[in-house]
């Protein structure tokens, strides 16, 4: 079994790849939720519908985010009706959202939800979400706590972060499905190459996949999301520059160290950073150096190949 | 003051005609909502909407119900995910949906929700729902008793009727502002062409409204639903036959007479029904034969100048 940990865009991206190469019984994809927020009476899941999207092959690539061939109707309309329109939500994609909230509503957890939606889908490999019950990630800045959203979305990431914090994960649940997977044999916990501070730290941050990792038998394979000192899609980069850290996978890899000890043993970083090959073997680290950036779903499951190669070695070392 | 009541198409249509003639501060307009109902997690409010719609000049003349120049994303992808998609919801109709569940989850009363939204589709007459809480109208049938839309939309009205409820109704409360209207001086109530059965009766079955009626000082005008033996759109006519009433305007003023005793002073009738004028007449009724068939807003604006007439012709003598 590989347990993948995803956020947004790069997380789902590598998904595809590692679905693309492993059977459903041989892969779980834990998702961030620290990005969900109510919204127009809907409980939106940035991550988990970007994921599930892009393995269904229905992503918007354009956006980054919601349905392929989507259309406005229903927000144009609640924009002129004077409803809030910061965040937008698609005709196709507000199905999804309205299926959800009623079966929410009927006492539906998310992980069942998202089971049926992704079966609805004709998506076959597992995604759990981190959380059955809400984690909301929290953007520190100079000015004051803003819920995620508000950062990200509507205010456009501009506001300087100073730091994060992730409300309700203390009490956080895991879903039954993923307890039992934290449970059983796993051969190796691949992390994305998504946000460190807003996609695999929320992750992290839920204590039964925290105190899971702390025991780890298994090895870390960890795929840098910066390439070139920049993000491929995101605030990374940017957030790292505020909280007077390089943006580079140096950086990255030692942001991990410091924040949850030997938590990786092996990094893939792109071509682009191969000088930073030796940095992070000093770290006591595996390096792999290989094309990182997943520009079609054929790339992906190359660099999926690659990561579970790399891996695979590890464990039969 | 003008009061109307109404139901769907035909009650919106002859609200536009009042609407045309007098002014905001002289015309309220109460709406049925036995037809409403919850679906998709919504409060479906039929008639408001075609009400609403209608008077915006927003309404999609072709269906009856909904907006014009809608289009089908949302519903067709509900159907592709395996929801509910008997009841249609354009994108557009979406947009009035959300915001307005999201109003009454906020505490807010249909009533309030409502006119912020005509506000919004720049309606400025009164338009009221008859009651604040919730009342259903429960047809009955040979084989037991159906929901209004599942009698309606799901089954087509297909199902003979035996009869109809309207659960909720002893307990129904008036809106503030139609509280205000009934203990104010009312010149004349105009009965619209709407549903006798299912659009009139839950109306005058809220206590408040009944009492009002019986202790009226003021005349009412029933323009008859019934033209020329048929329902000009819905199942009037079919209602009437399975309830052993022959569909015309005498027996339609016969049902009223039965049911709310001299609830009706005056009523109209169309021109094709001219020989029902001495009938009528003879139950002590002062009756109006004009063309009743609204084709267009401007025909609606002669009907109800007419009705006004009319109306207005008895409070001088």
């Amino acid at each position: 079994m590989i347990v993948a940990l995803a956020g947004g865009v790069g997380g789902a991206k590598l998904a595809v790849g590692l679905a693309a190469v492993l059977p459903p019984a041989e892969l779980t994809i834990v998702v961030n939720t620290g990005d969900d927020f109510e919204h127009l009476g809907f409980t939106v899941c940035p991550d988990l519908d970007t994921v599930l999207y892009t393995l269904a092959g229905e992503n918007n690539p354009k956006l980054g985010w919601g349905r392929a061939g989507e259309t406005w109707n229903f927000m144009n309309e609640v924009k002129r009706l004077g409803g809030q329109d910061w965040f937008q939500l698609g005709d196709r994609d507000l199905a999804l959202h309205v299926l959800r909230r009623e079966a929410l509503a009927r006492g539906a957890s998310l992980s069942t939800v998202m089971r049926d939606l992704a079966a609805c889908f004709g998506v076959e490999h597992t995604m759990l979400p981190m959380s059955e019950t809400p984690v909301r990630t929290v953007v520190k800045t100079k000015f004051g706590e803003l819920a995620f959203q508000d950062y990200f979305v509507r205010l456009r990431c501009k506001p300087r972060v100073t730091g994060f914090r992730f409300a309700g994960a203390k009490a956080a649940r895991v879903p039954d499905a993923l307890a039992r997977v934290l449970r059983e044999r796993v051969d190796a916990v691949v992390i994305c190459p998504s946000n460190p501070f807003v996609s695999i730290a929320p992750i992290v941050s839920v204590p039964a996949i925290k105190a899971w990792l702390k025991a780890r038998t298994f090895p870390v394979i960890a795929v840098s999301p910066i390439i070139g000192g920049a993000a491929v899609k995101g605030p990374a980069a940017k957030m790292m520059r505020e909280l007077g850290i390089k943006p580079n996978a140096l950086e990255i890899a030692r942001h991990y160290e410091r924040n949850y000890g030997n938590a990786v043993d092996h990094w893939v970083i792109d071509q682009q950073d191969a000088k930073l090959i030796s940095a992070i073997e000093r770290m006591g680290k595996r390096v792999l150096v290989t094309d990182t950036l997943m520009t079609s779903r054929r790339k992906s499951a190359i660099l999926a190949r690659q990561v579970l190669g790399f891996a695979r070695k590890q464990i039969n070392v």
